[in-house]
């Protein structure tokens, strides 16, 4: 049985109240709000939890550092800080350390019209909390905080070494992480990394994943005339909102596949063994789809076929989309601008920088040409910038590595049974663990998908926090042998 | 000479002052904002000018009346009210009877960080006067007011009978017109209109406008998800982004032909007598490349070609497009909707009932299917609904009736040389005098290519308006004989 099995019903108005104080500061990184307070909030907390904590702030490159963090060193304030944690375990000091990976940023609420109440209210309903960051990923961090609190509290030590890297630009591609962890390698060292976030399915069994997507995203901006002018002038004037849909429009088929040459040159197969284990891993369809109101999926692909797309098919999508009136009625405008921005979510072993140039040069040879310093392209009447806005790899953490087994022997504890999966579909920056740290990087948590994460009334199931913080003492204590 | 050559430098601060009171008073009626505040103001200020006045609610067509007004009439509040203007000539109480048709309605602000004031101050600066409605049409609109005023004050009468029709929908489709024409058509004869406002050109030469283009203004709506989702679910859930683009890549070839079946069916060519009209008129090409930061036009047509497409060529544009996260910076989000504003300017004959049933139809052999209603296009995965917003057919007057002579002559009084124009590229709602009072409209004003018109910081020069009031001066005198 583990430490932290007997919480008592007093734990829930705990978790309950700081993470409110967590969704109450906005900290939306995508607009730079309140991201340094809300780092303040999430270190006052690690520390009153008994955690030897720091605030890390990115050191100013073009002052130059070897690598060596140093108090003397110039830093810039405008990259969001790390939490830095660590606690020491008396009884294991050379045992394992474990490195818990989350965030304080979160996505922005757009739309706001249709969040039910305020998006940084944190306001409880019977055995939800509602807020953004509520799940995805205040509410995962304050497991984590807990779980080493009350160990802290109840045994006046932890099972084995425990470190915590909480940064602030998750939410735009992590835009940092690889440097802090490259200058501060030595700091974060670790044997596995807890990743910042996880999920319980419908029928409450933990999903132990192992992969994620990579990421490109990157903004597409077609000009047109040096203002929005009268509609009229359409027939003389080339409408830039025509030009980015006759672009986008090359990039992808209506089933999914990418069109740009290569693009699929270096995607990794499934192992034998991950099949297999994609085979198994239940996947609730049904509940996918109700909850998002759809009756197939694209290309009318189910069960295993669907499965192997959530985990290894690319990605070309369209976030948004803008240019021109956009409010009630009509407006007879031509824009002067159409902006598109897209995600393409990559799978191990492509490399974002190569699929960015891939799309350049799609783009280029289907006449929006010329470009130069990856940013515009020129030829004839068009006009098309691209910009990058995030790239990031996909990884993999192999199956049969020990630490897979004590976080699944841990779940054991507390759930049924746990399910592998071999790779989310959603992405973060686990490449760069396993790539500068060499460790296995392992996702579980407590969201569910019925959390709305990245969504208007994003929240997160009460009683299920309180699980997961035991499911992190659980694994605390099996890391320990 | 006319009897206000000798408009003295006073008027400028008579004619500012009142056209501020109007700019200052916000009438989108895209948004229903300010209408009926604005219509009072134009009321009062008719008034105070000497003009017989009465602001004409929409009958309830629900209440059933015949074609007669009636105060006992339940009126519609929700559409925005006509002010109706008269003066009778008292020395030639049978001669000619001239309409002023304008609009007290404006275009929307956005995009409103491009404005360098506030839209709705009416700020001077030399001899321009800045502000939503400064050019169009409120600008035009205190010119025929400021004629009149300015004749009954130093005359005690008008040289012919004058009737005001001002709108306040014309920037959404004049939604109502055409039935306010045909309940009140005694009301409103006349016998010739003075359309809402004209241009004069970069060599201060005036344009009098014989025609307009018509719209068929629509929205389509793709729809996915049943709210905005993570895009890691795009290799599962289709981006309706994706379905809007395809559908609307199959509207219109990249030289802007649209490829929509029959689109062009009804269209009236030229005839000689127009055609050589529209080779003599002038064309300052680059006058309006240079304004609109531009260095050919679609095509790269010149001259003759370019005039021909601005007075006689249908356009497919699109005014607007919104899907998803348009905000700084990158938000990982499936949309769950995807919208597109789109107007096609139409020309004589083409029927813009007839041209929306072709859209539909096109959507519908392209695999958006079986919509009905004009509402709902479904078919396999596809939803996308269609959103008939506004239409009007064009119209063109034929350059020979008598009273185009007679504003040509006036304007010889004070202008050069003036420039008959067989056909603008705007839209307005012309055909519905043309089809109901059987009235030649000509359409004259003191706007300019430099006014941005719907666009940031619209603009009116006022040494223009004060001509202006001098050319509806001189029109009037003409129109005696």
């Amino acid at each position: 049985m583990s430490k932290l099995d007997e919480l008592e019903d007093s734990c829930r108005d705990d978790i309950i109240a700081d993470l409110q104080l967590l969704i109450r500061q906005p900290s939306v990184s995508a607009i730079k709000q309140g991201l340094l307070d809300c780092a303040n909030i999430v270190a006052s907390m690690m520390r009153k939890a008994g955690i030897t904590t720091e605030i890390m702030y990115f050191y100013n490159k073009s002052k130059g550092i070897d690598g060596i963090a140093d108090n003397d060193i110039e830093t810039d304030i405008n990259v969001p800080p790390l939490v830095y944690g660590e606690v020491k375990s008396k009884v294991n000091p050379n045992g394992r350390t474990i490195l818990f990976y989350n965030h304080y940023d979160v996505q922005p609420v757009d739309p706001i019209e249709l969040w039910k109440s305020d998006p940084f209210s944190g306001k409880v309903e019977e055995n939800y909390i509602f807020g953004r960051g509520a799940a995805d990923d205040k509410g995962e961090l304050i497991t984590r905080i807990k779980a080493v609190e009350y160990y802290l509290k109840k045994m006046g030590d932890v099972p084995c070494n425990i470190k915590f890297l909480v940064e602030g630009e998750e939410e735009i591609g992590s835009l940092h992480l690889k440097e802090y962890l490259s200058v501060y390698k030595k700091k974060f060292e670790c044997d596995a990394v807890v990743w910042e976030g996880g999920f319980v399915d419908s029928k409450e069994r933990p999903i132990i994943s192992l992969g994620q997507k990579g990421i490109l995203s990157v903004e597409l901006v077609a000009k047109g005339p040096s203002m929005d002018t009268h509609s009229s002038l359409a027939v003389l004037i080339e409408n830039p909102a025509w030009q980015l849909i006759r672009a986008l429009n090359t990039l992808r088929d209506k089933n999914g596949r990418i069109l740009i040459k290569e693009w699929y040159k270096e995607m990794r197969d499934f192992t034998s063994e991950e099949l297999s284990m994609i085979e198994n891993e239940p996947f609730d369809e049904n509940a996918i789809k109700k909850e998002h109101g759809i009756e197939s999926f694209l290309n009318n692909i189910t069960g295993f076929e669907a499965k192997k797309a959530f985990a290894g098919i690319p990605t070309c999508n369209i976030c948004g989309l803008v240019s021109g009136y956009g409010g009630q009625g009509a407006k007879t405008v031509l824009p002067s601008k159409a902006i598109a921005k897209l995600d393409f979510r990559l799978v191990p072993d492509m490399v974002p920088e190569i699929q960015f140039e891939r799309l350049k040069k799609h783009l280029q040879e289907h006449g929006y040409a010329n470009h130069k310093d990856s940013e515009k392209i020129d030829g004839g009447d068009n006009n098309l910038e691209i910009k990058l806005l995030d790239g990031e790899p996909a990884a993999r953490t192999p199956i049969n590595h020990p630490f897979v087994n004590i976080v699944k022997e841990a779940s054991n504890k507390i759930y049924r049974e746990a399910i592998i999966n071999v790779s989310s579909a959603g992405t973060g920056p686990m490449y760069y663990f396993h790539d500068i740290l060499k460790v296995p990087c392992v996702c579980i948590g407590g969201g569910d998908i019925l959390n709305r994460v990245h969504s208007p009334n994003e929240c997160m199931k009460i009683d299920r926090l309180i699980k997961t913080v035991k499911w992190i003492g659980a694994i605390l204590e099996k890391a320990q042998y």
